[in-house]
Formats: C-alpha cells, structure tokens, sequence
C-alpha cells in the first residue's frame, strides 16, 4: 500500500481556497499511484479556527467544501481533518472518503485545552477508535493530542492487540523550540508500543502567534525514524515505506530563524499585506527584526526609519545605517527634534515646575510610534515591533511608543536570545553591525541612558523570565538555580506581574517557546498576588 | 436553622485580605447567632484568577490562608469557596469547616468553559453530591453552573429523592444586561424541582473586565422569591427566612449605570488609583464615560482633557466645557495644532505629492493619544477609553489614539444604548449638554466630516453588531429582522473581521453584553473568512 502526504499551508477559513489544495492534492496523489493520501487536522478550515466555530452559518460553508472534496475523491482513499457536525454536538474530525463517498468518522477523543490550546470550549471528544483495510493492510486513524495521552482513556491503548499495521496521525502541532524532537519521542513510543509502522501528517505555516513547523514523520515498527519532511514549507510527497531517509533537523538558534520568517511571512501574505517597515535604533532588536524581515519578505519590501533625538549617539545613527546598507534596504531619516519641541511646549503648562521623569521618556517613544504608523497607513505597509521578551516581562517599553506595531518578531526571545539569533544571522558575513551587538543596551530616551540604570543586567532578568514565564518555577527555585539573590527575584516577579496591563495591548507575539505574552497565557491585570515572605 | 450570608467583593490572589473579609464575616455571623455562612465561588482567591492556578506557589499559599479560617471557624459551620489540590488535580471547591474542623468538601460538578469562562483550563471536575445535616435539616451544595445543568450528569437531579432541606449555592456569576433575571429564573426552576428552599451567595465587584452584580436571592420552595440581597455592592447579613421581602432590580440602562460604575471603581480601588483623566471631544460618547466616572470616583478625581484641533468646531469646544461645568469636574485645555502642524512637516518629505487621507486623520488622533497619556504618566492619573462597541466593531476608531486607555467603559455599548444612557444621565437635569445628544455624531478630523459619510446610520450599524457579534445571527437572518439590504450587512461583517487586528490591542472593555469584544471571544487575525453567496 503506497500513501501520499499533503503537509499544507492552509488559511484560516479559506473555505474554498483551502478545498482547492486538498483537491489538488488528491489528484497528484492519485496520479503518482497512491492508495491513501492524508492531510493534517482540520486541513479544510486551518487551524485554530477559534470562535468562528460557534457561527452555524461557517459550519454550514465547511459542509460544502466537504461535499466538493468527497467527490473528488474517486478510487483513492482521503483523509481530511475538518471540523464535524452531529446533531448539536460538533467535533474535530478526520472524515475518510473512499469511491467518493464518506466511509466512516474518526472524531478526536482527546482535547487539548491548556496553553494556546481550547479545543473543550468547541468540541465533544470522540469515543471510539476507527480501523479500517485498503490493499490488505490494517490502518487506524489518530488525531494529534490523541497520542499524548496516559491512563485509562489512552487512545493509543484502545488500539493495543487490534493487528493495526499503520497508525495514521493527523496533526496540527505549533512550534517551539524543541518541540519536534519532542513530538517525535512521542510517536516513536507509539509505534513501539503498538509494533507498527506510525505516520504523522503536520500542518505548515503560521495562523496569527502560531507556527506550524511541519516536519511529519514516518517511524517504523520499531520505533526508528525512516522519514522526515520538510520544516517550515509545504510538501507533498509518496510514501514509499521501502526508502528510509532523513532530513536533519536544524539547530536550535537556526530553527527559531526559520520559525519566525515563516511567521512573518506567512502574516503578511494571508492578510495581502507585501511590504514592512520598522524603527531602526541602532540597537541589537530592531537588527535583528529587520535581518529576518529581509530574509522573509526580501529587501525590496523592508522599510528602515531612523528617527534620531537629542539623545541619540552618534553611534547608533551610523549603526542603523550601516545594518540597512548590510542588508540593502531602503531607510527613512525622520529627526524627531521638532515634534518632541512641540509636545514639551504643548504640555509646558500642566508640566510647570515638575522635574522631568518617564513622561519624557516615553514622549519620544510615542512619537516614534506616531510617525511609523502614519508611514504604515499612508504607504500600507505593515509595522513590525521590535520589542524583546525581557523588555516585555519587565514593561521596560512604552505603551503606544516602541510597543506599537501588527506583529512582534522577537517578544518571545528574551535577550540572551536576540544576541544568540543576531551572532547567528552574521555567522558569514557581518549583516549586524558589530557595534550593535557589542555595545551596553539603551533606550537613548535621556542623556547617557544605559538599561542597565533600571533593569538587572540581562543575565539575571532571562532567567528570571524563563524561570518564571517559561518553566513555572516558584521564586526560590529561580534564586537556587541562577545563584540571583531571593529579594532581587521576587522584585523582578512583582515587575512582571505589575506589567500585565501594557502586555494585554501588546501586538500578537510569534510563538517560540512553551509559554508565551500573548498566546496561551492569560493572567488578571487587576490582582494582588505578593509571593509570601 | 439561621443562616449568615456574605456577599463580598474579593480581589484576585489579594490572599490575606480575601481571608480577613471572610473572618471577619465569620465573626459578625457568629455574633449575630447564625449556625451557617455561605460565601460566594472561590471567595478566596477571588474569581477568576486565571493562570495563576497554574501557580504550585500560589496555590501552597492559598492552602496557608485556608487553614486560618478552619481555625476561625469555630461552633459556625461555613461554606468557604476556594480552589482545592487533591494529589495532582485541582477543584473548584466549596470546603465546609465546622468545629473548627474540614467537614466535607464539595467540587464543583459542572465546568463552565464558554465564553469568558475557561474552567476546564484549570479544574477537573467533581463526581458526586454533598449533604449535611445541620439543625435537624438537610442541607446541599452546589457551585454556580451546577444548577444550570441539563441531561444526564446534572447535578440538580442527583439530588433529587434525597430529602434535601435547603441548597446552598455558591455563585461567581459575571453581569450582562438581563443576566440576573436569567439567573433568578434557573434558581426558582430548580427550587420547585427539589422542593425545597435555595440560596444562591453571589460575588459582588469587578475584576478586569468582568463585574460580578451580586443580588444574591433566597427562592423558597414553591419557586417564589423570598429575600434579594443588593445589586452593586457588598451586603452581608442574616437570613431569616420568616421575613420575605425583596429589593427592587433597576430598569436596565440604570442597570448598566451601575455596573459600569463599579466596574470603573473597582479597577481603579483594587489597582491603587483614585484619580482618572480622559479626553473631552464634545460628542456624546465622552460625555457619558466623563458622567459614569464622575459618579464612581468623585468629580475631584475625574480631569477632562479638551484639545481641540483646526477642524474641531466652536460648538464641540462649547460643549464639552459646559459638560465639565455641569459635572464639576477639573479642565485642561491643550490645542494640537502646533504639534499637527510639527507632524506633518516632520513628514512633509516622505508624504511629499501624495494626498491627504486617513493617514492625517489618524496623526492628529494619535497626538491626542499621546498627550493624554503623558498626562496619565505625569500625574499618575488613569486614563480612560471613550470608544463604543460599534466603532470598535467597524474599526471606525484609531489604533493608539482614540483607542488608547486602560479601561473602556462603554466598549460594549452600541452607540444606541450609548445615547440610553446619556438620556437616563440627563433625567433630572442636563449633565450632558443637549447638543452634544442631539448633534450628528462626527470625529471632527478634516473639515466637515461626519460619521454617517463613512458608515451608515447607527441604527443600522447598531442592528448588525447586535445580530452578529451578540446574537451569532447569519447575515440573512439579520438582514430580515432588520429591514436591511443584504449586501450592506455582508459589508459591516467584512469590516468586523477585517478590524480584528485593531481590537487585538485594544483597552480591557467592561462586559455588559453577553458577547463582549475583549472578553470571551476570540477571533483570528489572520484569516479569510467571506460569506457565501
């Protein structure tokens, strides 16, 4: 039995386009002689489709499209991950077609409804397996969070002694870093627990925060890798079980690269949007954000904006410049001296007598954010922030100001990150101005501003963060494990906390690792919590 | 047997104060000789406190505070709502401590996970019924949604045949317009079905954007309504079930008044702030958000900020002073025209040849946004949103300018209910200048403008933001129940979806609708959602 995999790209309720790929694809893979073809979980509508599950008349359109698909089928065998409706119940389906017409339902017993994920506030878990022959094999049909899972409901258990020769998974798994390797684990556990050959068919390409890295796989009866597709690009492909290969997975720094250019692009070219622009500073984020921006959109689409203050080194202008000329993309000079003079006039009367403070700081900020989104209304090209993920934590950002923008590159990586994507970036040539990287972080929103004025170097605060966003850890295992003082951690938690507020208006966030501002992580502005003494 | 009611305002995660309250309350009720007390759903942590739960550390520190009122307890018997850890698995839990002693536990059986309710996130749920005796009499306990349930699981006809006395319910049920009637109506169905008296101990206050109404009722056993305690604030007392009596619930815009107020007063108390600012146009929509915060913070706590522009008129300016007059709240007056005229000169090369649209409408909003906020940074003053539900739907409203804010007060009122609310301010006397209710509503951002040269009607705008966003109507269905051309009700739902992004970034917005922007809907950015044909 030959099988086809489709890991598609599809948009989030592009109905029509989306049944277009799946129809496409049912064809080449009946020309190539396939048997079977497989798609990733609700290939039809992408995923997440969020809310728009609740409107009956979407659920009605997916029908549809679903009609157009079963009769497309022909001789092979589809399977097509979509959202099903059964009486008032709906569930997240694999809907396997055979002669064009619908052979039987897998519905998706297992729910996840932690972190990005809320798959209970949709759906109904199915309740039983599905197996089925074509050519003499025995396939049963899994969906994604269905093989993670333990104790006495485990799918993947129900199938145990049924004589299954090849487990299809479809998927729809976002990425973060490490994710794959951990997927993998768990489909190698799978197939050696059940003695049989396991295929999983992931999704590709970004919805929103979200990004599907692809990378399904082929494991064999003992739990062995035997093929690999594609990261980060669609690809269709026969199966052939006789011809083991392997791509290698990149490094971690690398991956993260290729995640969030596929973000990135994948944003723009969902929504019609073809050019960005950005603030250039000088600094190490804004390189960063405009390196990858280059690699994702190419530099003909990639707008610079330097907008030098009073308190703007010489350095950081030459900085912008050099980085714009590395990458060949076009800049704007907007000196914002004018505006800042007129904003302080403006205010001189209720500001009288008042020593100067962050309002000053974040006037300059605001400005900044002013002239980039009347570039972006005027020339329709979408705004990128360039702000980092300690930045974020800690609100050592201005609302409105340097926090403006459609989509944030970096507000997963917290700094430590950003220098490890930038010395990556310059690994053949110099793309990042060496001063950039090298030199002390500043806003450069007063004289001789350093961040280390107000935040703990960046050592410190990235493990707080990680500790504490990321992995969950009370303050004192964060203080044990980074050898920081205990009353420095809980200060920077208090910080973290005290910030909700800005991060609520933040820009949607590209997801790299487990736990993200913005995505799957949902904490009151309005709370009191003091980690007890 | 004599019950002690505490329908009390925690605030999230505020640990020790929470505790203290529910004390202190322990205490009165002793004092007043009642054998029972009741609080409301997770009093102790308040609801809802989000990830959080997600916290071992918190969570350690919830278990602290929870031994402190077992000590306090004593000869009373109370019903305490908290979360509760049982080896791996967490509950909503209501823990019955008596003799200073854990009695029993009861875990909340049924799991809200729609809209802004995400329980299944965080809590397992619980499997079976509590009945005590106390007095001789038979009391059961339920939590909230329990009593809302339906089929085979729910949790009412458990307790059926089981000669229950009493059903004490403990409620964390957030307001929308009509919701308490709904509420009251569920209650007296299922006090008829058992048979016996019910009480349901709601929490009162806000919480982000939630406002919890209170009007905990006592429903006797033929379905008739006994005792209402308040709407809007905190009551506690003795339950005598031999003296019925019933405080009135208000009409709903005077409702909604109420639940704003609180909702603008507990964000503010709970968060540290007393004091406020927003900007003052002249129109009606600033009006009443300056009306609402002059009745929940005092009118020396609320700055009205006007800052008129080249196309602002004499009677907008006019207005928006009396307004202020009529309030008697403070005034700043800051004109924009110099820090216009700086911006657009700032842009003068980039914009040079290219006509004037959007762009320039948004800067001069955005300078607005600017201002307010250096304000709000000055004087530590909050500022407040001023949008409506049906700009905010349309995106008729400019990201990081008028859509700046920590809290929107009326971005779940379409702009018809805005002016409800501003005829009800008015009903006495005129707060909100006449003119600025009866005068065409116009953003006054070039010459001349008004709204109704960019949208339709309110009248119709309202009727398709009501139909889709709160009643999940299909565009047909709206199209006939509102005598609206059907291609203009595909086009507001194409700018509803296409204005997702603005939203994204948008204030908190206080929920008064049963489908709110902000809370309890999510929608993707990213996506291609078009209605068939």
């Amino acid at each position: 039995m030959w099988f086809y995999a489709a890991q598609l790209n599809p948009t989030i309720a592009d109905l029509s386009k989306n049944r277009e790929k799946i129809v496409t694809a049912i064809e080449r893979a009946k020309k190539e002689g396939a048997d079977l073809i497989i798609f990733p979980e609700l290939a039809l509508t992408g995923y997440p489709p969020q809310d728009l599950l609740f409107m009956p008349h979407f659920l009605d359109a997916v029908e549809k499209e679903a009609k157009k698909i079963e009769a497309a089928t022909g001789v092979i065998t589809a399977l097509v991950g979509m959202p099903r409706r059964h009486g008032k119940k709906l569930y997240n389906s694999c809907v396997i077609y055979q002669n064009g017409k619908e052979l039987k339902c897998y519905d998706k017993r297992l729910l996840p409804n932690d972190d990005v994920f809320s798959e209970k506030r949709y759906f109904e878990p199915g309740n039983c397996e599905v197996i089925f022959e074509i050519q003499g094999k025995r396939v049963a049909v899994l969906i994604c969070e269905d093989i993670w899972g333990e104790g006495p409901n485990d799918p993947v258990a129900s199938l145990h002694g049924k004589g299954v020769d090849l487990l299809l998974v479809l998927n729809a798994s976002p990425y973060y870093l490490g994710k794959s390797d951990l997927r993998e684990e768990v489909v190698k556990r799978v197939a050696k627990q059940l003695g049989c050959q396991v295929f999983t068919c992931n999704q590709v390409g970004a919805n929103d925060q979200l990004i599907f890295d692809g990378y399904s796989v082929l494991i064999d009866k003992n739990g062995e890798i035997a093929l690999r597709l594609k990261g980060f690009a669609e690809e269709e492909r026969l199966i052939d079980d006789s011809k083991p290969e392997s791509l290698k997975i990149r490094e971690g720094v690398e991956e993260n690269f290729e995640a969030l250019k596929l973000g990135l692009f994948d944003y723009c070219q969902k929504l019609g949007f073809k050019k960005v622009l950005l603030g250039l500073s000088g600094g190490i984020d804004s390189a960063v954000v405009a390196a990858i921006a280059t690699a994702a959109l190419g530099k003909e689409n990639v707008l610079g904006v330097l907008m030098p203050s009073r308190y703007s080194s010489e350095d950081s202008i030459e900085d912008a410049a050099l980085l714009a000329k590395n990458l060949g993309i076009e800049t704007l000079n907007l000196p914002i001296e004018e505006m800042h003079k007129s904003a302080l006039q403006t205010l001189e009367v209720p500001f009288e007598g008042l020593n100067q403070d962050i309002t000053e700081e974040n006037i300059q900020s605001r400005i900044r954010g002013l002239l980039l989104m009347a570039l972006s209304n005027k020339f329709g090209r979408l705004l990128l922030n360039t702000g980092n993920k300690s930045e974020m934590a800690l609100g050592y950002c201005t609302l409105y100001g340097d926090m403006c923008g459609a989509l944030s590159l970096i507000g997963d990586l917290p700094k430590g990150a950003v220098y490890d994507l930038a010395n990556w970036i310059n690994r053949d040539q110099e793309l990042i101005p060496k001063r950039s990287i090298s030199k002390e972080p500043t806003a450069e929103l007063r004289p001789d501003q350093k961040d280390v004025d107000t935040l703990p170097p960046y050592s410190i605060v990235d493990q707080v963060v990680i500790g504490y966003i990321e992995d969950h850890l009370s303050p004192e295992e964060i203080a044990k494990r980074g050898n920081i003082e205990l009353s420095l951690v809980k200060e920077l938690i208090r910080l973290i906390h005290l910030n909700e507020y800005k991060r609520r208006q933040a820009p949607p966030i590209l997801k790299v690792s487990h736990k993200t501002f913005s995505a799957g992580r949902h904490y009151p502005i309005v709370e009191r919590w003091t980690i007890p003494k």
